[in-house]
């Protein structure tokens, strides 16, 4: 159908039931709309700002929920990993690996995830170029895996502030497919606090100027109850915003492909 | 329509010939289109980086030019001012003032252009936050004056760069019709040439997030030859390509509208 | 006696009386430790961020205190210009004319300084590299006038934060002297309030910084009551701090130059 | 003595030649001047942005090296870990557990290196405010290790260039000892090389800087030929530079001392 695909689920596993709820509905809005979708949950939450955040119900535990979840809707996943040895057990899991932005420039660990034969999600660090991601995308095909996807999750601007750059979506499609993430693009990092701020109110400001200026695909986290997740619930859009902000950027996609 | 307008036009009026000449191309454009059409040009360059860059071929005369271009095509027009005392002069030829990003905290101007009565297009600063701009603008309502415009054309990123930040749009039409430079917003200063560099590659990525992000209008500095333009050559869009531009905008434009 | 000057006095002239009180000190305390001393007021406050903030006591009379301090202490002044016109009228009174960071690109207000005969203080655009000042001074020297000096005051980070980049300062001295305005240098503008904030307790930080990576100046406000002075409350130092703050700058002053 | 304490080594341990020709010079130049030494060496470079780029002799060969530098100077060591498994393998031969700063965010890391007992030097990621440090430090106390460092290596201004933040010295002082990496601080990322620069001629400006700011500490990467060097050349110091440089710091530090 030509549209974007969507990675989308919530921010880390905090369960089966909420897992598989969370699945269920994307994947009935995703039908409906003709988007490609992929289940996304991260199994461990390796890189919080604070010692006392929740990091993960078990590494073991969650994997198998997301092995779930693909079997019961018949839907890839994607998860992320942090250490060279989370490689090759989250792929007898998943279907891609994604590698966070804090650590792409981890020459080993990309390497690791390439070696698997899985596609290799990477996210652009907050302090990279687009530009730069190019040498990223090259340690993946080098590696001998030619299904690469660079994700896009903002860039620094001054200490607590995130901007996405747009001019980087055409330029990092010379790359790979590339894909929008933009829950997280809109973080606000480094508050005081120790917890990292959000504006999900700019979710669809964001997502249109990403399906407009051509990504390949949109990253979003959702939850049913984005207030009492575990973790990055100043971000994540909630579930019942979902199928009316995917609509409307399927009519906007249309609109482009029809350019 | 309820279709975006435009302030398009060289970035210096360098002779009545010029102008004219892209003027009667970009009417034709924008009827075909339906697209409200102010023409843009400044009489005058205040603000180059180096001593011996063009100013200008002398105000008056320019504005002259302005005056013509407007009852040769009953279009409305635009021009920037820089002291106190040019707001009354340019009132008498334009329809909008518009205030230069590196003057929009300079209350004495913003309210001698306010005080005439005519629209007052106030330009973001490239140092100021959209929410800043607040206070630009209700320095225009506060002197009488209903009629405030705001303008982004990005935002330094670094000492080289701009970036424009989209969350800006919606914030910014809290406090007024909010308009994007898709021209300026692409340029890339303090080259160490002493010319400011951009990127007109960049023109359609831009120029397509801010429409399906909501603005109101566009400007972009458009030119027959932009490689001889007396100033701004490197970001000028090319008058040729100005026609699928904006038929691709106004498609875009439509589907937003039907959302 | 090789020592660095110092330009200091109150953001804004409120007052005779306090203009005096303020030199009066700085007199003192600068003639005791061996610092060339120049009385710095603003006869006018042209570029607040709110149309509601104070703006002067008028420029004819603020400029003639000036001018009383000068005669009385027998110090130097310099006052910031914001149009052309301003040129003229304060280069009666003043010694150098300080030209603002958001008006430094503005050639014809540069070069109506530069004419005047006096110094012209350029102050470092936020927005501008430090490589960038060398054609903001070429045109003050191709004025016809070789004295110019470069104050940088930070450069912007993100929205509502400033940094200072020391690389800046042996950069700038292949252009001019250069001075270091260390109270500016700490504001934190775009505060949601539409008052500019800042970090004074960061000054003796940033000017041991300054003097010890080779500034030829120092630029301070100071205020015997930052609290209830009438602009940039959060900026000043305290006059009561200033004699601590330049005996320590002195020594380390005095320690550079044996290296 | 009251000195501040210097980490400086080369960048990557190329063999053990270099290794011990590079801590022969800095010994002798760091007792002449007091200056308590550690010897710095990567045994692994991760995150090289190119994946042709070299990453090292072996790890236990380099390690090695490292331990055998220590015990034939009498001096301590530090290295740098990037994955949880090299904590303990490195605890074995070195003083001192450095966390890049890309990885000083990831939880499991930075609890491990703070588990082998060894001082952990946290490296201040160039996305992170001074502030947010104190999350960073708190992982290593709440795992019952009380010695921690902060290393800050600047901060990414736009995408191709850094600055430091000389504010961040003291904030980041209320939570651990400081440390500034004069050579790390200069780089500029992201060229379109692949390969980053850097300004080596600023690196007695940054130095000065952090000296008078109240650094704990000094870190730099040193060579006897950096344009030779198998990575990072763009950066380090050359050896030949380094007695004249350390010794205006001394001499700077005493004055601060006695202020």
């Amino acid at each position: 159908s030509n549209n974007f695909f969507l990675l989308a689920g919530p921010c880390a596993i905090e369960g089966e039931e909420m897992a598989m709820r969370i699945a269920e509905r994307v994947v009935e809005i995703t039908n409906k709309l003709e988007i490609p979708y992929v289940f996304k949950g991260s199994f461990k939450k390796a890189n919080r700002s604070r010692i006392d955040s929740f990091t993960g119900i078990g590494d073991e535990k969650a994997l198998k929920i997301l092995k779930k979840v693909s079997e019961t809707f018949e839907v890839p996943t994607v998860t992320d990993i942090h250490e060279v040895t989370d490689a090759a057990m989250a792929a007898e899991y998943v279907d891609i690996l994604q590698i966070p932005a804090f650590l792409v420039r981890q020459t080993d660990l990309v390497v690791a995830a390439a070696q698997t034969g899985k596609t290799v999600n990477l996210k652009k660090g907050q302090f990279m170029s687009p530009e730069s991601m190019q040498h990223a995308a090259k340690k993946v095909y080098d590696s001998g895996n030619e299904q690469a996807m660079i994700t896009d999750r903002g860039t620094m601007f001054g200490y607590q502030d995130m901007i996405v750059d747009f001019r980087g979506i055409p330029t990092m499609k010379q790359y790979a497919p590339v894909v929008l993430d933009v829950t997280h693009s809109l973080q606000q990092p480094n508050q005081s606090s120790g917890v990292t701020g959000g504006r999900p109110d700019m979710i669809e400001t964001i997502a249109r100027a990403g399906v407009v200026t051509g990504v390949d695909g949109l990253f979003m986290e959702t939850h049913f109850d984005p207030a009492n997740a575990k973790s990055d619930g100043a971000n994540m859009l909630h579930l019942d915003h979902l199928e009316k902000l995917l609509s409307n950027l399927v009519a906007i996609r249309k609109t482009v492909n029809s350019l």
